[in-house]
């Protein structure tokens, strides 16, 4: 029997008549013949308003009691939705991730999946009930509670599926798909029918927000298809996939546009094996997630510049570890710039398509907007700009790849494009 | 070394500055050289908002789910009491029922508690940190989540004060102590100073809400002291406890007004042996709960009347389930009676003082109330009257017992006297 794992985010649930429209789509799955296991998020607001809370009572919470506080969200949709299905007629039932047995590592607000015992839900999908998993929480394994990072319900829902062996992954989203671009930034964006793993995931790490990246490597890695659609209509969205049969054309599928980041620079570092490993173990160590990274060499390969980008929020705690490393290894000195955007192109064959990179510096150029650091992979390239100059940059290289919806009726309203 | 249990209610959370209050409290019996465990409500009207919200989706959700729902609640506070005694510089952690193993029966909204298991408790405890327990909520054994019943986080408190063997169970509430009845109905009710768990019990049960019936038994039934006492003052408030020094000399304790009351009658029931007890283990069957028993005889003890009351929200259930049994036990008719009320004097050593019962017909025939219903037991005397009488029932026999206060400021400003 066929089993389909559906996941709806908060603005998909954000009222009584959304959590209906979400327990019909459900139904309908179940009535179509499928074995079908929902995973929610909290609704509407619901974690900011518990982040509120927390603000009241103080600045810095423990981790620990912040995932306690915050997996109340997922709980109440979990029963609610319970409640809608069963007002409707059919088998539901809720159930925790500890009640699962979704198991993680012990970081609290970024813990990882480790382990999904299936008893429970074959259990449960056997007596043909409809099995509604609150997403983005876990247990470790002494019993504590634990949160994956904000958005991850995504990966609650593609981890399933993997375990599951789902036919598909569904994510119920208040957007149609994923586009060539924000299409709030730029309403030219195109929506794109179907995209590889590899792209999407690119995409997702450079900022494109309606996916979360760990929930993309777990369809990569299980081969399950992931289908990103809107919960408000019917229509096809986008179909996240091993092949898609438009890869030979396309070069440039998306362009994306990452805000509040730092970039961390670390000048005449002495060029020696394992200096970088370990700048980039200590943060780690301290759960400090990188973005992209830039290395090159001088002085004839005696020294190096390191940079890196990251989040605002860690930045000040980034460089304070940078200083402090750059004391004990005899590193020049460190430099931090807040308020820059990443703007990138992606797609897969840009590295043998010549030109695209040049496009793109051209775009940049064109609109008088000055490089900070370049950094290049297989499928994307990326440069750092100003804050200030980043919706501008993401609307030229949108642009310059011929990426423009020109039927769109936005197109003439848009005074920007 | 000696260990406290302190259980604040939803009205002590409401918000951020009192669920501070709350902590430092908790802070207070440690830095006194206790070992603290604090029980906690949902925040202010947030089990209220939970149903609404249940409401929204369903009128009858099961009850499974609703528990699911409501337990968020006290999972909330739990989390937010923890960094509020964290953000005062003290260890903390907080645990749900689940991580704690209160272990309850399967029976959703109305579980009983069948098992704490200690160890995580002794070991946090040893770890000095302060324990923060989610009021209200269990498992059963294969791990459901489950409630006690609304108001039972009192319960949880009590079972975990007799499990640890606790110097004390504070009640922290936003009243001052146990009346000798609602002070909001007779301003002229005294506050109780010590009061003994049998007389407390059968006050609770007779419409008394300032403690929660179950959790008087767990003191009772463990020896443990409960301390009734305001969250907002230092003041003493009522000790709940084995032997009151005032017990001679007091007859009648305090005067209650239970409303929302239904009362089945069954007339004509052929008087035999075990058809009682068939008729309530059916109603228990349904696990609805039955108020008091009242049962007479007549024609020559052939038949009986039989008549309880019971709360409103189950009359229609209970009454159609009479009506069936009516029909296999040849009762001759079964009657249905909404909107009354029933008003109780409680103490003890009232059945041996003579006039305690006329003392309280007479208040009652002299405000012009009629009495439908008597049922009295060793410490209780109880008069089932019309809802609308309810009110000046209540204030006569207070009244009559001579409970008033009169130094009271509020005697004056009192019309309803």
């Amino acid at each position: 029997m066929r089993l389909v794992v559906q996941k709806f985010g908060g603005t998909s649930l954000s009222s009584a008549e959304k959590i209906h429209r979400a327990a019909r789509r459900a139904i309908r799955a179940k009535l179509d013949g499928y074995r079908v296991v929902l995973v929610v998020s909290a609704m509407g607001h619901a974690t900011n308003d518990l982040l509120a809370l927390s603000n009241e009572i103080c600045t810095e919470p423990p981790k620990r009691e912040l995932d306690m506080l915050l997996t109340t969200g997922e709980q109440v949709s979990i029963a609610l939705t319970a409640m809608a299905i069963h007002a409707a007629g059919h088998e539901a039932i809720s159930l925790t991730a500890a009640q699962l047995g979704l198991y993680t590592d012990s970081v609290h607000l970024r813990a990882r999946i480790k382990n999904i015992n299936r008893n429970r839900l074959d259990q449960e999908l056997s007596s043909n009930r409809i099995v509604i998993i609150a997403g983005f929480q876990g247990i470790d394994m002494s019993g504590e509670i634990t949160t994956l990072g904000r958005g991850a319900s995504d990966t609650t829902a593609a981890a399933l599926a993997a375990v599951l062996h789902a036919h598909q992954c569904e994510i119920y989203t208040d957007v149609d798909g994923v586009y060539t671009t924000d299409p709030r930034i730029v309403p030219q964006a195109k929506k794109i029918d179907e995209i590889s793993y590899d792209v999407m995931l690119e995409m997702a790490a450079a900022g494109a927000s309606v996916m979360h990246s760990r929930a993309i490597v777990f369809g990569k890695k299980f081969g399950v298809p992931i289908h990103v659609r809107s919960s408000m209509t019917d229509g096809k969205g986008t179909m996240i996939m091993n092949e898609t049969s438009s890869m030979e054309e396309v070069v440039v599928e998306g362009v994306t546009l990452k805000e509040d980041l730092a970039v961390i620079s670390l000048h005449g570092v002495p060029h020696q094996a394992g200096l970088a490993a370990r700048i980039f173990a200590e943060l780690g160590h301290h759960h400090i997630l990188v973005d992209d990274i830039v290395q090159n060499i001088y002085d004839d390969g005696k020294y190096a510049n390191i940079s890196f980008s990251i989040n605002t929020s860690d930045a000040s705690t980034a460089h304070n570890l940078c200083q402090q490393l750059a004391r004990d290894m005899i590193i020049e000195n460190v430099t931090l710039e807040q308020g820059v955007s990443k703007v990138s192109a992606v797609g897969v064959g840009m590295r043998t398509h010549t030109g695209t990179a040049s496009t793109m510096f051209e775009a940049l150029a064109q609109a008088q907007i000055n490089i900070k650091n370049i950094s290049t992979s297989e499928i994307v390239i990326s440069c750092i700009v100003n804050s200030t100059d980043g919706v501008r940059a993401l609307r030229s290289i949108h642009n310059a790849f011929g990426l423009d919806n020109h039927d769109s009726p936005s197109d003439q309203i848009n005074p920007a494009r």
